[in-house]
C-alpha cells in the first residue's frame, strides 16, 4: 500500500500500514515547534474571532510591510502566501515549460508544482557519502543546462546545511548563466545564528527565498509563508494568486509572531541542545544520522530488519516516523524523526533502544 | 484616484474618496449575512484554537464527503478552495490561452484570473433596458466562437437570475458546441428556494458550478468555497492546488455550517422581507433598482449629482457603497448596496432620503 506523501498525517500513515486505532500516538513525522505555539497567541484567541468573521485585507498590507521592515527589504519584494506551498506553486508558475533542476532528496512539493506547470525535472542527487552535503561540481556542471534550481535549506529530510563560500560560488555562476534559485528556508528559523539568504535578494534578480511561519509558530492549520524576492518577480506571481489567499486570521497572527523574538530564541536554543543529545545517543546505538542543524534528521534503519517492518514497530509503541519512500535516493532506507518534547525524545530513545535489544 | 477593486475594504475606499478618519462607519459594500455568522461558531470558537495549531487533512477527506452527499454527488466531484477566489484561478488555469466570454457586468474576478492564464477575454454584456437580464440571443450566438462562458447566478452585481428555461437552451447549446459554462453560484443560498445548478455536473461534463461559504455564514476572513463538476475535470484542477490550501479551522468550519440549515432558512426569509421593503421604497422616491433576487442590488444615482459627489455624501454619513466604476458598463453609473439589518438599512433609507432632499 502507498504511505502519504507528506508527514503530519498520522492516521493515514497508521491505516497504510495497518497499525489503526492506536491512542497516544506520539507523531514524529510533523516538524512544528515542539514548544507548541507562543502563547500570546492562546492568550489573544478569543480576539482572532473578528479577524474570522470579516474580510481579510487583500493587499496583506500591514504584515507585508513588517516582514519588510525584520528582513531589511521593501514591501514590493515581499509576497504574503496562503502557507509556503502556494509560494511553491506561484513560483512554479513562472518558470511553465521549462528545465526545472532538483536537489534531491528533498520536498517533494518542488516536483508537484513543477510537474502541475509541465517543467522538465531534473534531479542533482546530494552526496549520503558525504554526509549529504551538496556535491558543488555537479552542480556547477547543471547551472547552465536548467532555467531554475530549487535548493531546500536547511535540507527537508537530512537537516543539512552548505557552507556560505560554496553557495556564493553557485549563486554566482547561477546569476552568469540567468538560471533561477528558489531557496526555501522553511526550516531556517529553528538554526542556530539563522543564516539567512534574504539580503541576496537585493543584489540577485535571480534569487526567490521561501519562508514559512506556521513551523516556528506552530500554525500549521492557519497557513502562513511568504516569498522574498525583487519586485518584478512579486510583481509577475501576484498576479497568478487569487484575492484574500492569507486569511485574516493568519495575517493577524502574522503580526504577533514576527515579534516573539524570545520565543524563537527560547525555541532555537531548545532544539539545538535536544538535536544533540538526542542525535549522540542514536549514533553510540550504531545508528547513521544525518548531521542535522534544525528540528528533524535521517535516521537509519537497523541493519536486521526492513524499514516497513521498522515502521510498524515504532507505530505499534506509539510512534509515528516520517517513511522516505517518496523521497528519491532515499527509498525508504532511512526514516525522518522530528525533534519533539524532552519527553516525547526519551520516550522515542526508550522505543528505539528495545527495538535493537529485541531485534 | 483609483478607487478599490473590490468592496468590503471601506478604509481604502474612504482614503479614496477623501474621507478618512469617519467613526461609525456602515459598510454597504460588504455582501456577507447581515446576521452574523452562526451562534453555533461563537460558541465552538476556543475548540477551533487545536485546528490551529496542527496540520489539515491534505485531502479535505471529511468535508468533501460532507459536501458531496449535501449536493447529491460523489466526492471526486468536489474540490474544496481557499474561497471562491482560489476556485476562479484553479477553472481558468483549465483553459490558458483560450477564448473566455464574461457575461457582464459582473464579479471582476473572473477576469483577472482569465487574465492571470492568458485568455482572450470578450465580454457578454447583459440588457440593462430589460432589468438586466441576459441576452439569450447574443448568449447563443457566441457560444461557437467561445472555449468557455463565465456566468455568476445570481449575477454580481445586480442580484439578477435568469430563467430555467433559457439556461437549459444554453447548457444544451454549449454542450453541443464544446464551450464550458462557469457558474458561480456564490451568492444562491441567499436566494428563496436556492434553484442551484449543482445537479447539471451530473449530466454535463462541461458545467463547473462554484459555490461559496463565506458569504452566507459571514467567514470571509477564514476563506471557504468548492467547485462541483466532472470527476475528470475535478482531478485536473486538484493538481494545480497547493496542498493544505484549504486551512484546518476552515475545514472544521465548514463541517458545522452544512448542518446549519435553519440558520439558512432563517436568512433567506430575513433578506427577501428586507430587500422587498428597502427596493419598494427606493422605487418610491424615483431611484432605479436592479430586480435582485438576493443580499445587494445597484441603485441608480439621483440625476442632479455626480457618482462620486453621491459616495462621498453617503460616506461622509458613515455610508460606504460599493462603487461601480470597474464594472464593464457600468461605469459607475449606479451603486451597490448590501442588504444589512434592519436599523442599518433603517439610517441608510434615512441618509438617502435626506441626500434626496438636500440636492
Amino acid at each position: 500500500m502507498l504511505l502519504p506523501t507528506h508527514g503530519a498525517n498520522p492516521n493515514v500513515f497508521l491505516k497504510a500500514i495497518g497499525a489503526e486505532n492506536l491512542s497516544h500516538i506520539k507523531d514524529f513525522s510533523v516538524n512544528t515547534n515542539p514548544l507548541g505555539a507562543p502563547l500570546v497567541l492562546h492568550e489573544k484567541w478569543n480576539e482572532f474571532k473578528d479577524a474570522a468573521f470579516s474580510y481579510p485585507d487583500p493587499q496583506v498590507t500591514e504584515l507585508k510591510n513588517k516582514l519588510a521592515a525584520h528582513h531589511h527589504v521593501s514591501a514590493a519584494q515581499v509576497l504574503p502566501t496562503n502557507g509556503a506551498a502556494e509560494a511553491f506553486f506561484l513560483i512554479a508558475s513562472l518558470f511553465s515549460g521549462e528545465k526545472a533542476g532538483i536537489v534531491q532528496p528533498t520536498f517533494v512539493e518542488y516536483e508537484q508544482a513543477s510537474k502541475a506547470y509541465g517543467c522538465e525535472v531534473t534531479y542533482v542527487p546530494l552526496a549520503e557519502e558525504n554526509g549529504w552535503s551538496w556535491d558543488i561540481e555537479l552542480i556547477m556542471s547543471i547551472l547552465p543546462d536548467i532555467k531554475v534550481l530549487w535548493i531546500c535549506h536547511p535540507n527537508n529530510p537530512t537537516g543539512v546545511m552548505y557552507s556560505h563560500e560554496e553557495w556564493m560560488k553557485v549563486v554566482k555562476a547561477a546569476a552568469h548563466h540567468g538560471t533561477y534559485l528558489i531557496i526555501d528556508e522553511a526550516f531556517i528559523d529553528f538554526v542556530e545564528h539563522q543564516p539567512s539568504f534574504d539580503s541576496l535578494i537585493l543584489d540577485y534578480e535571480h534569487i526567490i527565498v521561501v519562508r514559512s511561519m506556521t513551523k516556528m509558530f506552530n500554525i500549521a492549520g492557519l497557513r502562513l509563508g511568504y516569498i522574498l524576492a525583487n519586485e518584478k518577480i512579486i510583481s509577475k506571481m501576484s498576479k497568478k494568486q487569487p484575492p484574500w489567499s492569507v486569511n485574516g486570521l493568519s495575517q493577524q497572527v502574522g503580526m504577533i509572531c514576527v515579534d516573539e523574538k524570545d520565543f524563537v530564541k527560547k525555541t532555537v536554543h531548545y532544539i539545538k541542545q535536544e538535536r544533540e543529545r538526542i542525535l549522540s545517543q542514536l549514533k553510540e546505538w550504531g545508528l547513521l544520522v544525518s548531521p542535522s542543524q534544525t528540528n528533524y534528521y535521517l535516521c537509519s534503519v537497523p541493519s536486521s530488519i526492513k524499514t516497513r517492518e521498522w515502521l510498524v514497530y515504532l507505530a505499534s509503541h506509539g510512534v509515528v516516523a516520517r517513511h522516505t519512500e517518496n523521497f528519491p535516493f532515499l527509498n525508504g532506507r532511512y526514516i525522518r524523526l522530528a525533534v519533539k518534547t524532552k519527553e516525547e525524545n526519551d520516550y522515542l530513545l526508550k522505543v528505539i533502544k528495545q527495538g535493537l535489544d529485541e531485534i
